[in-house]
């Protein structure tokens, strides 16, 4: 694995509902030499969401020819969902796992929106770390008006002038965004509290939007199965805000609301040095990488 | 990597000196299809410490193999060194590293010590969670009169009896103990101080020996390119008193006396799950498995 580069491709469509369109999907993703790692399908989002992996080309080749696919699959003329969208392929984001810079996977961004903008005619928005503007950068911006208002826009404003492909929605797929990103951690924390006002308040002071932790989205919500306030999160980039500097913040704030920390979950999945950086701060371990860790000498 | 099972072997040779000796022994561990990990030579203990993994079968070819090359190689009748020795091999401890549980390696242990006891006469003695009884669980109870007192001790003592091959050393070779235990992790913490003493009473309040934490060996040594105390350990299963778990108890001593912890260190190499499980600890995770590690899926 050590010499391996390994690359994530999280791609969102814009059908929840209808499994028979995924499963070809799937099957493109997969016969590019992919592996496919997690999909899920929101009815009421009417959108999936599917996690593959590979090397760079395999994954570039994923991408195009799950695109692709899509296009074929899925009308955007008949598409409603509760979920904000541009296309058949509404985003695809590539995140560096290992031995893979940041900087190639804005590369692989460029490279795979540019196919898909010539050879597909489906005009392509680069965003977050493939940004070529600032107002490109987050998605709800790319995203303003959603099919059906980017409809007319794409052709009259300047500003919505796609990065790769034509100044007009391709017919069925419409527009898709492209980009390379961090991994994204999904962080639950309960506390032993039934009281939902402490989970929302710790949150606030938590994320980045009301000045807490930078690349920390927050929120507090109940979880009535347990009968506990749950502090609920997605980590935008552990290199930034690591998983331990989270605890440590949300442990602070709940003592000074009385209360403790009962545990955590991880959603999904998460990077193997996310959980290591972790280890090296509570061991303060010095001197000290990957290639003394004996399974993955193998 | 997740469907393997993988076996470490860490054999100890009298030989510490002359390193073409040594090369010859890690051909032929190569050659049985093993991945030699690292390998260290001490001259005076006139002894070297191999480490190699591979799949079961491959270990078990390894380290016949190199027991044999040793056998033929290394004159125990000319051996001299500080370290307490019986052989050529002087010991093989087979550790499980992944998909493979303690008694695999016990099983491993006992099958490897009976063809060295067969096929090269060499008499062999089970020792770690391999032992056929209490008295031979510790090395130095197996070492007890080393190579020499031994001669005379295997014929005539009956508890001196080796558990397969001849009752008498081989002429060359001497004994060969051959065992299972867990992964050692050599873990050094350093304190803020420069006084010997606070690591010394330190050491003493862990360590099993003096009724502190179980599997754990330590001692206070002054480390004087930094000017620093230190506690250096051998945590011998850290399954049983996990790495958090020392870093806890040595936190909360050196607080007592008003010093805190620098750093740390491992020597060597760490099973990963030695690390991982540092981390659930940390982030109080609950049902997390391996197989939510997105690294591991590959």
């Amino acid at each position: 694995m050590k010499h391996e580069k390994i690359v994530e491709c999280v791609p969102n469509f814009s059908e929840g509902r209808d499994e028979s369109v995924i499963k070809e999907i799937l099957k493109v993703i997969e016969e590019s030499g992919c592996k496919i790692l997690d999909h899920s399908m929101d009815p009421s989002h009417n959108r999936a969401v599917v996690t593959f992996v590979g090397n760079p080309e395999q994954v570039a080749e994923g991408a195009f020819n799950a695109t692709k696919r899509a296009s074929q699959l899925i009308d955007m003329e008949k598409h409603q969902g509760e979920h904000p969208r541009i296309g058949a392929t509404d985003v695809i984001p590539f995140v560096p796992i290992h031995g893979v810079t940041m900087e190639e996977c804005v590369e692989l961004a460029k490279e795979v929106g540019k196919r898909i903008g010539e050879e597909l005619g489906i005009p392509v928005y680069l965003y977050a770390k493939a940004a070529t503007r600032p107002d490109r950068v987050r998605l709800p911006d790319i995203r303003k008006g959603e099919y059906e208002g980017l409809k007319e826009a794409i052709k009259t404003d300047p500003n919505r002038k796609p990065d790769f492909g034509p100044s007009e929605l391709h017919p069925k797929a419409g527009a898709t965004a492209v980009g390379a990103r961090p991994p994204l951690i999904a962080f639950n924390v309960n506390l032993n509290t039934d009281d939902l006002k402490i989970a929302k308040t710790i949150a606030r002071h938590i994320r980045e939007s009301s000045g807490g932790l930078p690349c920390v989205q927050a929120k507090g919500i109940m979880i009535h199965e347990l009968g506990l306030a749950q502090v609920t999160m997605n980590l935008l980039d552990y290199k930034t805000t690591p998983m331990h500097v989270v605890m440590s913040k949300i442990e602070e704030e709940a003592a000074a609301k009385g209360v403790e920390i009962v545990n955590s979950e991880i959603i999904g999945l998460v990077p193997l040095d996310a959980l290591l950086d972790v280890s090296y701060a509570r061991l303060k371990l010095k001197d000290f990488s990957r290639n003394r860790i004996l399974d993955l000498l193998l």
